[in-house]
């Protein structure tokens, strides 16, 4: 391998501000960037933990068991962690997800769920003497589990579940089944194959009488033999788009008698004798909900930065169609048009990445203020979460395919990395709560936060720009600024939200219910709720990168505003359609909006190489061809193809057995 | 398996046409239809041609191996349908390619190119003398070979292609060399381990001159062992998204001698002596282009058409989240949202394959005009079949996703067919021109269109539209008619190309060359160029439904003037954006359009299933256990996890090798 591909180096010797400072700010601080190093170096120096192939080679069979095989390895270390007193949320999010677990396991671990699931399920649900029964033996990976809720015929909406848990007194028993096919469990990861007990979701019934639904601890599999169990059909769901690796499983249940004590009773009890005691709140629920939605925001970003960093470091190695017919190809950052495909994604790693720590703070606060019993602005947050659960991921999984898109052919291959990466994100965009129900659950609050704004009522303070726009008859001065265009995305998101609820109006002045009314909207509603969700990102980045520039170098600071635009100014042309519609702008408007736009591609142009670096992700974890340190692409490229198993014979045994007789069928 | 699944057989039950009278015009006619059925019948009853287990279990060495045996087979049928005189354009299509080709090897087939490039680059660039040398061994399959253009640093841009080939008159060989690693041919399907032979694009050097881009004909592998000949270094690129049986390779090339006579002569030559002759001109190499673009466009409407047949059946079996609280969970296609992703897919899957068909008609035209010596029309056509392809490919993968997405988890599911669809699909957002650099190319006609324009100059059809807009001040009387919108997107092209033309002159005035200027205004004209995309779809959909609704039973017209009002309204809110830029339109002319989309919606959809069913694709093509057409959605989801070779054992090896070690190590 070459040294360092001369055009990207030239790049970075060329930045006008010091990578490592971002990079820093980036980690959050001195002391969590040394966390990650420590941990970087416990991962990927580990020979133990390298494939003996591309994994992109291996059988579905194959590429499990090497799963299991990696898995067991990291949850030693994850035990090892433990009992030093080393381990924390930050580890495990690093181990199992997040950057470096991909690193490990790109196509997922099959254990995830035994520790980001199973063992949370037990902290929050179960009693405390359940706690001590099971805690230990879970931590200690003596018992292996998941969390099976979804079902093969049923998914968001939770009181269509149909696996069943009904008591009987006489045992003192839960018998489980699932009395249809739609019943069986499907999805839950490490299912399959891997987890010996799992939380089953049921619906419980005692006395004869239906209670809602309960969590149960069902053990799957025997502890010595892991022979599945009477009465359990289990087994792998098969191959899919992406987390390839994870082993998500089926279960059905015929019969399953498991003890009184296997519900978990923290919220809700069933008595000895079949007497019911129902939970006295849901708000717990939500929390969790907020918290899995605040560490999504954070791996859009980081999803992001992956593609953005590849990409963007191949676009400065690979040079292609001359602008110039008499000079040299030119690197193709140098393509305004491929500059519009990667800088946009650069600087939405960065907004995502802000927003996503800012609000996982606000999510801390509220934690503390739930616990004491305020639960006021729960409901905004929860409507906040589900839309920037659906914006980030949809803008993540479709900003790594322009990403991909942008490398050309070599994007398609493997080897680049984009496809494993595409298949992690666009998962995020069905997985805890599918993106067009997230959107109508935030739509559904801000409509009727639109009809308290009617009635004079104060707002909370992320939807309070209803009211001030309900003050204006029009935006008027649109004159470009930053503040301006969040201001304007607020104004926009407002009228939005109006159309949306005159729409459920006059259909239920037609005589359709709520419901109804709510449903023949939906198109409406979605369009609203991602407008407010835009404006709150337009917000987001605005207060968030200030606030960073404030406290960094007037090196990085300039580097920083430039993004902060480019953020801005590509947000408010990609819904140009509803700027205009509500704000009176014209076509010299938007002219200058796009020159202006060109403007900061060329702005970021020299220090794109540079801001990706600062993003500090290993080479193992981009584990892309196209994307390493050294810019080395083809040498990369090439290495890979030789791991090729098909290149390690020169003659394919099927030209024997089947191109030879072919070829010489009328010889 | 149980019979018909009652919601989709009520579906059928309620339509207001008959799917059969769609699927003959959609077939192209009874006598297609007949042929179609016939081919399907040769192919689909083989037994041979069943896959010993589900393809996306295998392990990319035993899915090529399994593609060769299947391709052989399938070559052994067209060598029958030859011997009988049954071959043709539309057979090839069919076989190696299409929806059906896809049923049988929906990965690719590794002896493709030999069919669609090999062949046909012998047929277009051979002297007679040659056809004669080559074809019948060619077609008889004795040699195998594929077409090797694009190398490892090199592709859209030909004249940096670093493969050479220098004449030795000495010996009268041409002496061949990959002089780089960039230099690497990479990508030619069946290249890797198929193939025997390719055609080399490679510079051509006689008596040391530099002479332009050539091909040649080079044996790679010995006819009897199948060996990589001396000089020859060859293998298979690795796994990819998509496209994963064909075989894609590379070569490199040290000093490979060929005879003169294997440089294909027809337009140029190379004499003994080493004298070059230089071709006439090249517009037979534009011919081609637009050939296969025009096959792309056809292709991305058989992938709209097998995504949303597999995405609207799914949506009227399954059944979520219920409307009404107190009933049942509806169909999921009663969700408006639901109808939002599906039907306008719907509506492009007809939009696009009438465009193709009509666009097909226009090459056959044009191509007889150009072999009489009149090119007036192909700069025209070229530009439209740039931006077709473009468009076409960028909606169709798009398109894709969204159904994918419209099923939840399931549709990740590699047995739900779409990962396997949209790697297909995507790729041609890449491949015979990428889609940025094709919208350049139209953008690039445009502007100059624009500047005869200015002059007063008369503009060929499909480009009058901007004479008609520089006459019209503005816009006016937006009446909503389907007429109309189709006016207004010529208005709203015409004025993106005026901007387009005014940024590259303003650069241009300010002292860049015109490629300079061009380059820096990239995004103007990529976006000038979509805009003349879209207007030529809105007209192509104007004119090509309207004449199906003229030959077809009112009934049939009913629904497709549904369709084409869904899609033109669909068209324009995708680009409200621009409409209102350009057209004095008010807030609630929007929100009428909207209104109007969702009524569209309301009123395709008690017809989508009949109309999904009518795109006649058989259920090997779609290949799909949520788009059967028994509707029997979970029961082949089931039935497809039992085929998973993880699932034949109950305890895998690695619970006993790693996992139980690893849960004991503690005891």
């Amino acid at each position: 391998m070459p040294g360092m591909n001369p055009d990207i180096e030239k790049e970075r010797n060329t930045a006008t501000f010091d990578p490592k400072e971002f990079t820093i700010l980036w980690s959050g601080g001195e002391q969590l960037y040394k966390e990650k190093k420590i941990l970087e170096k416990l991962l990927l120096d580990d020979p133990e933990l390298e494939d003996p192939q591309p994994i992109s080679y291996f059988s579905h069979k194959e590429l499990y068991e090497n799963s299991v095989r990696k898995a067991c390895i990291v949850g030693e270390k994850i035990r090892k962690l433990r009992a030093d007193g080393e381990d924390g949320v930050n580890t495990y999010n690093a181990l199992l997800g997040g950057s470096l677990g991909s690193a490990i396991l790109k196509e997922g671990n099959p254990l995830a769920l035994h520790y980001v699931m199973f063992l949370p399920t037990i902290m929050g649900q179960g009693t405390i003497e359940q706690q001590v029964e099971w805690l230990s033996k879970a931590w200690d990976c003596e018992i292996i589990g998941t969390y099976a809720q979804t079902e093969l015929g049923h998914g968001t909406f939770l009181r269509g579940l149909e696996t069943r848990a009904d008591y009987d007194a006489k045992t003192q028993e839960f018998v489980l089944n699932t009395p249809t096919l739609t019943a069986y469990k499907w999805w839950p990861g490490g299912l399959g194959h891997t987890a010996n007990h799992a939380v089953v979701v049921a619906q419980l019934y005692t006395k004869g009488e239906f209670r809602g639904l309960a969590p149960f601890i069902v053990q799957l599999r025997h502890s010595d033999t892991h022979e599945p169990l009477a009465g359990i059909d289990i087994g792998d769901i098969g191959t899919k788009l992406g987390m390839k690796g994870v082993n998500n499983g089926y279960l059905g249940l015929k019969n399953v008698r498991i003890p009184l004590n296997n519900m978990l009773m923290k919220n809700q009890q069933v008595l000895p004798d079949g007497t019911y005691v129902a939970p006295k709140n849901n708000v717990l629920t939500y929390g969790t909900m907020m918290f899995v939605r605040c560490a999504i925001i954070r791996d859009t970003a980081t999803a992001l930065a992956k593609a953005s960093t590849i990409a963007t470091r191949y676009s400065a190695v690979r040079r292609q169609s001359p602008i110039d017919p008499n000079q040299r190809e030119p690197q193709i950052m140098d393509h305004t048009t491929q500059q519009l495909k990667l800088f946009p994604q650069i600087a939405k790693a960065i907004v995502f990445k802000a927003t996503g720590d800012s609000f996982w703070n606000l999510y801390n606060v509220l934690s503390g203020e739930i616990e004491q019993g305020n639960l006021e602005r729960l409901p905004e947050m929860h409507a906040n979460a589900c839309c920037l659960k659906a914006l980030c991921s949809a803008d993540a999984a479709a900003g790594v395919e322009t990403c991909r898109l942008s490398c050309g052919g070599h994007g398609y291959m493997d080897c680049s990395n984009f496809p494993t990466i595409y298949g992690t994100t666009t998962a995020i965009c069905t997985y805890e709560g599918e993106n067009t129900v997230m959107l109508l659950q935030t739509a559904r609050y801000l409509v009727k936060v639109y009809g308290h704004a009617l009635t004079g009522e104060q707002l909370v303070p992320t939807v309070a720009y209803i009211n001030e726009a309900l003050k204006l008859q029009d935006f008027v001065n649109f004159d470009g600024s930053l503040e301006c265009i969040v201001k304007a995305f607020q104004f926009v998101a407002a009228n939005k939200v109006r159309v949306a609820y005159e729409q459920v109006d006059q259909r239920r002045q037609q005589g359709h219910s709520t419901e109804m009314a709510a449903s023949l909207s939906g198109v409406f509603l979605t369009s609203a709720a991602e407008l407010h969700g835009r404006a709150f990102l337009a917000q987001s980045a605005y207060t968030e990168l200030l606030a960073m520039c404030k406290q960094v170098s007037p090196a990085l600071a300039d580097v920083l505003m430039v993004v902060l635009e480019l953020y801005l100014v590509d947000a408010c042309l990609n819904r140009i359609g509803d700027f205009l519609r509500f704000i009176n702008l014209t076509d010299e408007d938007v002219t200058k909006l796009e020159v202006r736009l060109q403007r900061c591609l060329e702005r970021l142009r020299p220090n794109a190489v540079a801001l990706v670096d600062s993003f500090d992700l290993h080479d193992r974890v981009l584990a892309s061809a196209l994307g390493a340190y050294d810019g080395n692409v083809y040498e990369h490229i090439f290495e890979s193809a030789q791991k090729n198993p098909l290149n390690k014979e020169p003659v394919n045994a099927s030209f024997h057995k089947y191109l030879k007789p072919f070829m010489k069928a009328h010889l």
